[in-house]
């Protein structure tokens, strides 16, 4: 039996999210539909992060096992030819049995976009929230600094959520701004259930003035979710990239597993 | 009567093209029908380009006459609760009788996106051609000197133009790479029908080896289609911005008409 990890990209649009669902296709049953075909037997896969319906992902890391002697490097030469155009496998390598792409993961960054316009975009619609009115984004980026270092993101996990802690470290959340796209990355060692989609909606929501400054070092106090704005629309988030500690491709037994991410 | 000029940004995916076909939905059906429906009478418009099935639009510039006294700079809010989400109206303006959104503008910038990498992109499939093989940049960025200035494109106009000259004038071409995304930007007084997609698909094979670098040069001497590429697939374009001079706005019959362009 080999563990195989594929690197996946896909547009979230036509999609009930990562994972299987009995009210409508996700990204999960259309991979392990076509990776059984292929195969010729049941396989399940492994996500590194359950993207809601509507979100992209560049970078989600899938894992499966099989004994299939398809050299691991050809999965997405044969993969891409079978899977719809909206998901592409991106690469592919053997990892060791003890991986596990979910728990082992040792950082995510994710990408919120929104078009500040009046009228918003047709060819972003897909890809990004829409915030008509103007932003302050230098208020915007001073907030923003709050949220960076190690604290107790209680106050922005969703209900739903799982995870057994929610203390979270985050060292990136930048915003640029290219002509109407305003473009944040957020990156940290794991994230609770929309805590990317609420901290989005509470920098529109200080770059609007409607909270003020300090509403994320108040929620971080506090852990109150009324002290931060709303959750930001799934089409403007993509999950950009998962990242593991190199150890976990060479001994992962040697590493403990965080538990209860999404 | 009052001539309207309106900035149109369109998903060219879901469309036939611009223009009115008997085969299918065009974008200026879906414009005339709902100007037409909005102001209780037959609407016709005029665009600026007449861009190709699949091709997108950040700045279509589309004209209309019309009685109604609705404020011009109204009509984004009016028509865009109106139109389809993939076709967004930007702007609006009232100008002068005798202005012409095709035969008048002076300069035009279009957008060619690439994704160049093995296995293309989800997220990008319906905005950017996808090129498997490494490309040479360098050769490419050499290459598009070549077409800077004053020329006879008559080798880069596909049948069906009907530009009464083929003289045409490029002040810009640039490349710029940002991880996989290729993107071209053409900028000129006026273009050839699939001259932009002529301008791409040459580069893709002087970037990969498969045309000499001084194909655009042999191309505007010999005035030879097969010295060039093949046309570059329509979802890589954009047609960004439209110009005019100011004096369009003010004086549009003291300026002469350009006839024949696409």
């Amino acid at each position: 039996m080999r563990r195989i990890l594929l690197t996946c990209e896909y547009d979230g649009t036509a999609y009930v999210g990562w994972q299987r669902q009995i009210n409508g296709l996700s990204v999960q049953q259309v991979l392990e539909d076509t990776l059984s075909n292929l195969l010729h037997g049941e396989i399940r896969v492994t996500g590194s992060s359950r993207t809601d319906a509507g979100v992209h992902a560049m970078g989600q890391m899938v894992m499966f096992d099989t004994d299939s002697r398809i050299p691991p490097e050809k999965y997405p030469f044969v993969l891409n030819t079978l899977l719809p155009r909206d998901i592409r496998i991106q690469a592919g390598r053997e990892v060791p049995p003890a991986f596990h792409t979910r728990f082992l993961s040792c950082g995510k960054l994710y990408t919120y976009r929104i078009i500040n316009s009046p009228h918003g975009s047709a060819l972003w619609r897909l890809r990004a929230a829409h915030v008509p009115v103007p932003l302050n984004l230098d208020a915007m980026r001073k907030a923003s600094g709050q949220l960076l270092g190690t604290h107790d993101f209680a106050a922005f996990q969703a209900s739903g959520g799982t995870a057994k802690t929610t203390i979270r470290t985050l060292d990136r959340c930048d915003l640029s701004m290219d002509g109407n796209l305003l473009t944040i990355q957020v990156h940290g060692n794991a994230f609770l259930y929309h805590m990317v989609r609420t901290i989005a909606g509470t920098l529109i929501d200080i770059g609007h003035g409607r909270l003020p400054l300090d509403a994320f070092r108040q929620a971080l106090e506090t852990k109150d979710r009324l002290c931060l704005g709303p959750t930001a629309p799934p089409q403007g988030l993509e999950l950009t990239r998962v990242e593991y500690p190199e150890e976990a491709f060479v001994h992962p037994e040697n590493l403990r597993w965080h538990t209860g991410d999404t």
